[in-house]
């Protein structure tokens, strides 16, 4: 039995809500997209929203035109203005990627994704430096500067990967990266710009980043990568298998930026880790099952300890990188699939936002916390296996002894959530109703049931201040378990066997 | 094992249906109550409403006033108008009860409940068809006379106890019934009519309602009464006890008036059970309480067999003969305590609301209807001891063939809810909690939770065109069980055994 | 003076609201579109939408693949379900155009628009006519066949415009119309085919679809066409100027059809103009002013007279054939600018929305109807010179005896609303707010607010059951007035001498 | 013309809208009222709602009961909680009354209002502070200290009058505040507590209430009363009419607390009018008038001057203290009718909520305000004769040179609101549509279209930095003016000449 310690070391970070990935931004101008967004709001509250294309096409803000024989060009903000009053009005702020490029300013034609994002660098610096210049003028004109400084802007994405950035060409990544940092800083010296957004196998990259910085006196306010775990996409049509290394390892990537500017300019620059999934694959079926959620629990329990944030790649399914999906469930990366029906990773998320702001402790199983009235909190995961080779077993035990209040005899009112593979799991559901592509209004209602998570409440004593709390976990089940104090207000008349149909036993 | 015949006898009927209760008609103004009305709405479909105190002084509609030495009275549709309008925008009709007296046309001082009803006859016959005839006119206009002849006008409310109807006097309900009859068919002959919403407890008034109506040809398009099988109340503070009598005995005064009118002119008329219950005090713990829901469920399923319509009392905790609740379980008739937390009793008619339109087969222990789209849908309850002298089994089994689609092999998606003493059930949620008088927001969020069914699902296989369903059902238990077939769209790459995490057993 | 007579000689058709046009299907995917659309449901109350891209890549329906080497095509309807879905949620029904061609299936690459709608005939037309049949039965499945023989479905658009069609071939159109049509009978027979959508400009096309349909015995079960009277574009930065024809040319358009098929087997078949507007460009600032409701108005009152249908296009600037709009006002075709600003068209549209059933009167510059209560309602317009060649006056009067009610003398009071060069013209406003190109919140709420129509009322006298209205309307003024007979319920006590600050005069 | 200046003495005070009047508080329960709350705090932005009868019987607090043989007290919260849940839900806190006394506590039967608010001291003056106590600790225990003590609680109503305390027995109300104030400290010290709550016509009460606060040591931490200007009462049915003394006359009585309480302990105590109105009747017709918001104006612009909060007395008409309204105008106080038609006085207090927080100048007929976005906003009004003798002009001339931005020549776009005997003036169309008691709802959407104010906008040129703004009032007129500097983004190829319709003028 693992005895909870009754004081508290200290809070629980908040690094796993900083921010969430999305799909490309104009996306953001849907219906489907923004009444997911205002849900994981209010039952995660993510505090930023980072995703691509800002500068593609679809937002439509670079707008060259001929007047009078001579090239213009025009920034627009139909688009953007619609987005980010989107985000504003459901209570999160953006966390501004610079990227992709306009065609219209593009040095080549290469594209990446379904949606074409343009990946050539600018033909044209000025004109590229006139259009970040021109945007973030426009959001502090629009929104504020104080409210515009906390959102942070990052230059590019992945740019060590020649699918993001033409031939990952790393000095005219530095340079986009210079020209953009400053421009940024002439519109209002306290936004925050930072980089460079890496992909989990770039080498020496964030090395040289810090040089760079360094040498040529560029601002950097916070370093950024990516982390992923998955091997190579094996294609199915419409799909992919991957393996994944074990979940272990996205910690280690996690903290890499840490070790690697230790002794650098940017040694104590926030680290935002910009994206993280266990695959980088928008249609890998993984990413719909209770495994990845008891996968993922331990790394959003303990990511507070390596890096600022670290954003999940991304909050719902409205993501259309290798095409429009074909099936609610088609291995998208969302915590929702279209039409908001929870993944069980939504709840492993939703559950920590239930969390209270003090740790008690925490495990390879398990975390503890208090809120300030008193309740106790547990978060609790059952083992994976990612590769297959030792197969976990259908029962995981797992026993605390929780402090509840001060010493003394009583009784906890206990209140339990949990997602398996047979709970809160809307994916088992669409599996056994047979895979169907475009469900039907009363299918969709079905599978919303089917999400949501098994609930049961009991009573356990209090016995010297302490419950002895025993919790088996189901396979890949995360449960949330709420303790509460009874405060009995049973008046002295109430006599229970007068109750019909009580139960004798 | 019970075989379900493939083919339906018939419908199943709607009488459950046609209408509901509610507190006193003032009441229906608080947003509460429209919260309420429009979830029950929603989710069961009941297709009118009837309460108390139309013509009561909450009401304000009989206004009597003096001008120049005169005594006039103003008819004021204030509140009425808004009441009508919140039922219609909720799409549930009125159900008009006519009564109580306005205290300034009444005959005495008598009231009943806290809320002050006048029980007595109106000092004034002339002034109380003027009123009852202004209201007609007024709702004619206002709503349209093909709408409001879809309002059944029911004359007073059980005039046979001297609570009621002051001494109980028959011969002065027969002349209100008269005049207001009378009154009521000046407005618009086809505005149906009726009463005498006898208590269960009259003898021989309802014959003598028929030889009335016979003797002086006033017209009667329906005749009403009311059903509760609970004992006298035996008091606590803010509560009572009773005993109850077996559930078959609400289905024995459904049927009486068919029988008692068999051979009069009365004898077609439709019959509407206007008010029925267990017990018929607001503040007797067993209407909150699963068993309540498990001891409805045979009558509730068998009623229309009797009776025209049969309407449960009430659809929700806003509601205060005897006084404003002190707790939010505080033993009252609603299907919904404050604040829309569903008892178990909401879920037996929530379940009843899904089931199909065609009626296969009924028993004991279960109901089973099909849907037009071909899904077959079960109602099955436990069986309940309302004396306390024989206790019922832990367990219920049951096990049904199931006729599903054509002959044939295939498989059955079934999916499962459920309420019983664990699940669905925030009564014993708030037992556990201490019974908190005055819930915290937190305490009504987890009060919501625990009202929520248990909801399973899993594959069975079809035989034949048939589906072996066993069912097993816990204590005081109601459960809903939907058979769909299974059309599987899973295509012919998907290979099960290349997702991560997936069970080996 | 115009006397208005007192008996209806019929009802006002209600081909002017039977369908509205739309941007690309997919655009329905947005908020901002579903609250347009929402918001013309509701306060103008169209029957149907059509619109461009169903087949598109954008709707992501055709969806080749390949397994184990051979090529299958999937088709998927996961944003379908959601576009449709939304357009039912608004009460509003599908009017389905049966293009652009999907890529993948295209026999070329000429594409049509800024989002690149492929104008080739399908290089496989057994692929095609699996795709049409899929998607309908899909429809069908999904909404039932009641619902979906509901949508009339139309074959491509303006095949004769070598933009559309590529090279405008006329034989590849009657070959595609005919596999097309026998794809969706033999999904339905019921639903109903249609076609050729033929610009303004086309020559005998009509007279040879009736001629092709009658020799290959193709099913025809309406004809449409579009209609527009501008002239040339005349391009400057993000916009176009145009002449206008004047407006009875839009009636002549309207004519055409059933003129042109007289005597022909399609004499009968309904006709659908499926498009028309003033000018055909999405950047016409005329589309914006007061004085394209003044020009349009009397349009849209006779146009019944011509034709079964006549569908504005389009109801919201949510539309992008020349890119995404860079301003608020940039001349776009809907009725509401992005977020739901109302132009002076969407008023006359409102006030149409208004009349009542019974036709009275119309002229030049009236149209007079009554409601069933017995309120009679006027819509009047000011005349236009679309020429620029013979100024309009700056006052229009007009006079009229208008019936109201039993003969005999009483009041009326008379509520008037317009909108003109001043009034109900967020054009206007926005131009003397300086044009901003991204209105602030705060100016959005002053646009919404110079949107809403000028509202006044007064008090008439009858005379011998008659109003004697006299209306004097600004330029390019649009009103709708609404006569209600007074029944005075003032109480005889009130003596509007004691009420407080009341005029002396 | 007058010269405003350019530079802000100082701030606008808040004190106008730090609280409002409401109905009893069991009237919170209801749709309409808490409708009317949300559309208050959403356009005007009141910070606290005072109410009668917190304590009295339809709250249902205070529960006696007998158990064993023993009378005890039961605090029930049902009702307090939903009623203070919907205030802060809409936004608004609770200033607390202490107020009536419940039945069962009364020391006498003594009652005022149709709704029976027992006005006699309690009997038992242990089980008053037991009530006070308990319900103080609820709301702490539920919202928070934090929360609870920025709700000021405030000992009776108008004890100086008999018809609100039994004899205006001030003695008994010095012992009632005695023990009501240890009681609120002793729950906690910070919930800030006062009295006396004096009528407009009290008589050194106050003074003698500061001494009896010092001899005593009782605490005191603000002081309040009320203020009106009506005459006594001349009764129509279901109306009085009253005279008014000039509207100044509320400015003194404002004032009166300080002047009297200066040298005293109190003397620097907030006051708190917690009441105000012109007439203190809820059926005088004045109310509803277009005079009564040019009455009000300068009060309500000058109150901050003396008074650190003066409370409109109500804001809304669900008000029954002579009994349920018969009448959607019907003399009541509200700045809203039943369901939410504005009066004249709502857009008084609308536009003050648009004022910005620099005071730039104020004047007998004007207020000038600037925003810190530089805006200038003006509130207007026209004189008003309450006595009758003195006749207003039909026209209020007045002119402002209003500063904007810096010096310099450029242009202005000004917006102007108004509400008049024509405009905003939803009372002047029931007048004319025939005074309907019970308006239908097509009746209803034209007085909500009617209660609109007018709206027009102009440009205007700036010259030295300044407009020359002339305004012209109508009789009767509230206007509020908003001068922005245009910043013109017109694109320089716009030709106005090329638009088609444009005025040639």
């Amino acid at each position: 039995m693992i005895r909870v310690p009754a004081e508290s070391p200290g809070p629980f970070p908040d690094a796993w809500r900083y921010c969430v990935g999305t799909g490309r931004l104009d996306l953001a101008l849907r219906r489907d997209y923004q009444d997911s967004l205002a849900l994981v709001r209010r039952e995660i509250g993510f505090g930023h929203l980072r995703g691509h294309g800002l500068f593609s096409d679809g937002m439509g803000i670079h707008r060259p035109y001929t007047h009078r024989g001579a090239r213009h060009v025009h920034h627009s903000f139909t688009h953007l203005d619609q987005v980010v009053d989107a985000c504003l009005a459901a209570g999160i702020r953006p966390f501004l990627e610079l990227g992709f490029m306009p065609s219209a300013l593009a040095g080549g034609d290469d594209t990446v994704f379904w949606w074409r994002g343009n990946i050539t660098p600018p033909r044209d610096t000025a004109e590229w430096t006139a259009l970040v210049r021109a945007t973030l003028t426009h959001l502090v004109g629009r929104y504020g500067a104080e409210e515009v400084r906390t959102w942070p802007v990052e230059v590019w994405n992945e740019p060590d990967l020649p699918q993001f950035w033409r031939d990952a060409d790393e000095d005219a990544y530095h340079r986009l990266y210079e020209a953009t940092a400053h421009a940024v800083k002439e519109v209002d010296a306290a936004i925050p710009v930072g980089g460079p957004a890496l992909s989990p196998g770039a080498r020496g990259w964030l090395e040289r980043f810090a040089e760079f910085a360094e040498r040529r006196d560029v601002p950097v306010d916070f370093v950024s990568r990516h982390a992923y775990t998955s091997g190579p996409a094996q294609h199915v049509p419409f799909g992919v298998h991957q393996t994944l290394a074990p979940a272990g390892r996205l910690l280690d990537q996690f903290a890499q930026p840490r070790r690697a500017l230790a002794g650098t300019r940017l040694a104590g620059a926030p680290v935002h880790i910009t994206e993280f999934n266990s695959s980088y694959r928008p249609d890998n079926p993984v990413h719909d099952t209770a495994f990845h959620a008891a996968y993922l629990a331990p790394v959003v329990v303990a990511g507070g300890d390596h890096a600022d944030s670290f954003a999940y790649w991304t909050f719902c399914d409205v993501f259309e990188e290798t095409g429009i999906p074909t099936a609610p469930f088609h291995g998208g990366f969302g915590l929702l699939t279209h039409r908001q029906i929870r993944k069980p990773v939504y709840h492993l998320y939703a559950f920590l936002a239930r969390m209270g702001p003090d740790l008690l402790t925490r495990g390879d199983d398990h975390l503890v916390t208090r809120h300030r009235d008193g309740r106790v909190t547990v978060l609790a995961w059952a083992p994976v296996d990612p590769t297959g080779t030792s197969p976990v077993p259908a029962r995981h035990p797992l026993r605390l002894s929780v402090p509840l209040g001060a010493r003394g005899r009583g009784e906890a009112f206990v209140r339990r959530l949990g997602v398996d593979e047979e709970h809160g799991n809307a994916y088992a559901a669409w599996r056994r109703m047979g895979s169907p592509r475009s469900p039907s209004p009363h299918q969709l209602d079905v599978l919303h049931e089917a999400a949501e998570p098994a609930r049961s409440h009991r009573r356990l004593p209090v016995t010297g201040g302490r419950v002895d709390l025993p919790l088996t976990l189901a396979r890949h089940e995360v449960a949330f378990v709420e303790l509460t104090r009874v405060s009995d207000e049973t008046p002295p008349w109430w006599d229970e066997r007068r109750l019909l149909g009580r139960d004798p036993g």
